[in-house]
Order: C-alpha cells, then structure tokens, then sequence
C-alpha cells in the first residue's frame, strides 16, 4: 500500500487534503494516481454519515455548519464539510473560498473543512465530491456534510450521494416570500427554519407550519419512517435546536439503517455512479476522435433543428463508432 | 417518399396506427423500416401541442380524457391520446387495454387513441411514445394528451417529451388525503382538482386552496408566466371547468411560445432525448458483446460492494472497449 493511502487511512489531514487536490486534477496522470488510491482505500469498509445540506444565500448556511459542526466535533465526532458549487467557476470565487465563514470549525482540531474546486461541469463537481468523499470515509471520517447552494441540479447531485437531506430555510413574511425550489421537495428529509430568534421567531414558527402543511400534501416515500419528512425551527446564532435537529438526522439514519434502506440506497447510488462513469467514459472515448465527435455534434444539429428523429441519429453515431 | 409516409402525412388513421405497430416493434427489420419513416417525416415542420397528463388511478383521469378529449375535438380539433405505463407489462395490460374508458372519444372522427404497449423498459417507453407523437405531429394532429399514472419516473419522463404539464389530483378529506407524488410538484403547470360537484364540492375547493398554498412555498421557474403554475378545480363528468382549463393550457403554451421557451424547451428535450439514445446505444453495444458484458456486471457488483470506485471500475470498462 502506498504511503499515502496508509496516511489517509490513518487520518493524517495534509495527506487527506493533497489527495483531494489529487483527484481534483485535470491531468491524466494526476488521474491514474488518484484512481489507483481510491481503489486501494475502498477495502477500508468505513462509512460516515454523510449529510446533504442546501440553503440559499442568506439563510444563514455558513453560521449553522459553523454552529452545527462545533457541536459534533466539541462532542468528539471528527467532521468533514465538502461544499458543492456548480457555479463557483463563473462566480469567480469559491463559497468557501475563505475559511473565515467558519472561523472556529475551521481551527477545531476534529473538523476537515473543503472549499469547491472551481470546475464548470456539474458531472465534474460530482465525481469529485463523490470521490472525496469516499476519501473522507476511508479517513474515518464520522459526519460528512455536504453543502450545496440551490442552483441547477447541484441538489439532486447532492442527494444521489447522501444519506439524509436537510433544507436550511429562512422565515418569510407574507409579501417576501421567495419560494424553495421545486425539486427540493422530492429529496428533503428535514425542513430547517433558521433565524428563529428574536423579531423573526414568530415568522419562523409560521413558515415552519406552512412547509409542514406543504409536506402533509405529498406522498410519503419508501424510506420515511413515521413523521419524515419534518419542519423544525432552528437559530443557527444562538445554537438554539441544533441538537434537537441532530438527533432527528441520526434517528433517521438509524432507522433507515435497522430497516435496510440505507443498505439500498447506498448500493443505488453506486449503480447510478458507476453506469453515469460509464457513459462519460463512452461519450469522452467519442469526443477523443476528431472525426466521431464532428459526426456527433452534426447528428445533435439535426436533431435540434428537426431534421432528424433521436434513435436515427444516435443509430448512425454508433455504428460509426463500430466501424472504426 | 414511401406510401407509408405519404398516408401518414395525409392523417390517414390507419396508416398511423401502423406505424406505431412498427415503432413498438423488437424486431430489427422493423426497427429500420420505422427509423427510416421517422426521418422522412422529420421534414414535416409540423408541431402539435404536448400535454402532459397524470393522476393516480381514482381520481377520474379517463373521464377527464374523455370529456376534455371531447370537448376540443367537437370544437374541430384532432386530438390523440398516448398512454404511458411503464407498469402494464407487470399488470398484464394497459390502462388503455379497451377502449371503453373513452366511449364516445375513441369513435370520434377528430380523435385517435392509443394504449401503452406491453414494454417493460423505461426507456423503451419513453422512446416509443416520442416517436409516436412525432408521427402525430407529422400527421398534422393538434393536441396530443399524453397520460401517465404516477408510477415511478413516469411523470418525469412525460414532462421530458411535453409542452403542458397538467396534474388532475382528487378532493381528500383530513384523514384519506395520500398526497401527490414529490417530484410532481417540480413539473406540474395545472393541478385540476377533479370532482368539484355535488357532496364533494367544497372538499374540492379545499384540496385546490391547500395545494395553491403549497405552490406559494415553491420558486417561480424560469418559464412560468405570472399565476402559474396554479390550481383549479373541475367536474369531469359534468363537464364543468374544463373551458377554462383549456384557456390556461392553451394561454400558458402562447405565452411560452412567445417568450422563446417552448422552443428552447423542445430544443433541450431532443438535445437530452438524442444524448440518451446514444448512451442506451452504447451500452447495447455493450451488452451485444459478452465478454464485455459479463466484464462490466462483475465490476458493477465490485462498485456495489464497495470493492471498486465508480470511476475507476468505468475506466476499465472504456479501456477493455477500446482494446478490442
């Protein structure tokens, strides 16, 4: 086994860093390298509790993980936060750029704080999330949060590779309300209404019934136990809620547990990940050959402009590509 | 041009009818013959308007058809109705397996029924059904309802191929209220609440107050006009509301035809739809190869055990398809 697989395994946090830098390189040998660690740690067996997190700007994201985390890693959890920022290339920045948003999580000796790379694609984001995560478990990492902003599909991305989901909302009033995103819907187990201090504690109580009556109208889904999803009203500032909210999140994961639906999940989202590898693999093999990806990119032409139906067009790719 | 081509051009029903045999064929001599006629009637420049249409079963979705169905047609519409279950292979036989769920339509001169064919895949569905309704768009059909039951990603799948999005959901009371699939939310354009008459009639009017309320939680998107999406309800078998649900279709479809997002729409659904057949004919390629086949179950199972990476287990896979 390399040194540094050995490092990661035990803990060593430079080495966890220079991995995922590793793997967050664009240059094929750089690749190799970190497909062959990833192979060697897969044998560890460990898994963390790894747990989505989404919030638009201004909810108050950075002050709960930095909140939250302190309260697990204080508690003796070790805590990897991995933010997941599709849109950091255009930006120009990182949503974790700086590590000031979390000042004190950042320095506990127990937590493990990762900014988004700035890649563009959203396939890239998720191979490289997916991947150190894997790291992070292998390092025996107990709690994984996983950040994302609302943007795209940056959330079901996240969701494909979590065990439990969690929406940060903010209270609204009546005339400010701005509305979740729709598919956020599908994936949350646990509505968090943050702010809820102070002037805002009422609005906060409010918007909390309101998602809770929203979530009453939707079909339950195989893996909620009784009362999931769920509203809470949480005040990220104050650390007030966060350990009510905590011991929902690790009741679900034990259920889902004692019921076998983290088994199945689990081993769902690595069928999805291994097949969406493969078919990247496929279409990267297609775009390599100057004269196929020509070919491809005047079939998808046709097909926009009409000319050509789907099945036709994907027929003549592929049996270019057997030609060859 | 062949004669097959020709009638379906001219709306002949029978030739449609035909066609779509061919289309739903598995065998390969078909499965080129039905390419072939697809491409020729690419040039049509035809477009009906695609709406989409779920309801679990009970909520009254094939009176609803009919009524609706009815209604445009006497006004000198041609209508067609495609139904999409991916289930009806398990339940041996289609939700439109007779077609007496639609009486008076199915014998209507401006109408055409179709019922789901006993497919299992997915995949194979939804490639059937977007060749089925650009045949109809190329036989110069007006409005294609295309109906799903709220099975699995069937109304994902639907939302794919359509312009509308319509949702008819059934008055519940406080304790029967089963909610709407999740993920319905994120497509819906319309929630027709059905059987708004009689005893059942203010319940109706809650159900539809409740859901516009769970609307006013969700952020507008980006082709949404102002008011949508929202609820209303109707009376199918009394043929009440459901002018005004056509008004909303049909002003929701200028509108975004105006604004440009019907077209960037349908330019994104073929996109995805000739991306997805290209992958579906790549792995067939694989699949064909049983070297290759059986290579790439067993490094699936490794993914699953957890004994591969995803990335890495795809590597191979690409590699072994490359040296051959």
């Amino acid at each position: 086994m390399s040194d540094t697989a050995q490092r990661v395994l035990a803990g060593d946090r430079r080495a966890i860093s220079r991995a995922i830098t590793l793997i967050e390189s664009g240059r094929a040998d750089h690749r190799t390298q970190a497909l062959a660690l990833l192979d060697t740690l897969a044998g560890s067996g460990r898994q963390a509790l790894r747990v989505g997190l989404s919030g638009t700007p201004g909810v108050g994201k950075s002050t709960f993980i930095e909140s939250f985390g302190l309260m697990l890693a204080d508690a003796g959890q070790t805590v990897a936060v991995l933010a997941v920022d599709p849109s950091s290339a255009r930006s120009g920045g990182s949503i974790l750029g700086d590590k000031t948003r979390m000042e004190h999580l950042s320095r506990h000796p127990n937590a493990f704080i990762r900014p988004s790379p700035s890649q563009t694609a959203l396939g890239g984001v998720a191979r490289r999330t997916r991947e150190a995560v894997a790291l992070l478990e292998a390092a025996g990492t107990d709690v994984i949060l996983i950040e994302t902003v609302g943007v795209g599909q940056s959330e079901t991305m996240v969701a494909q590779m979590c065990d439990v989901f969690a929406l940060l909302i903010a209270p609204a009033g009546g005339d400010e309300l701005q509305g979740v995103k729709r598919g956020i819907m599908e994936v949350a187990d646990l509505i968090l209404v943050n702010k809820a201090d102070g002037e805002l504690r009422s609005a906060a109580t409010r918007t909390a019934a309101d998602y809770q009556g929203a979530l009453r109208l939707m079909r339950k889904r195989a893996d909620d136990p009784p009362g999931m999803p769920r509203t809470m009203t949480v005040s990220a500032i104050r650390r007030e809620g966060l350990p009510e909210a905590w011991d929902q999140i690790s009741a679900l994961a034990d259920w889902r547990k004692a019921n076998g639906h983290w088994q199945r999940r689990r081993a769902a989202q690595a069928a999805r990940a291994f097949a969406d590898e493969v078919r990247a693999g496929l279409l990267a093999a297609i775009s390599a050959d100057p004269a196929l990806a020509a070919s491809m990119a005047r079939l998808e032409q046709d097909v926009l402009d009409g000319r050509r139906q789907p099945a036709a067009a994907a027929a003549e790719v592929i049996g270019s590509l057997k030609a060859r």
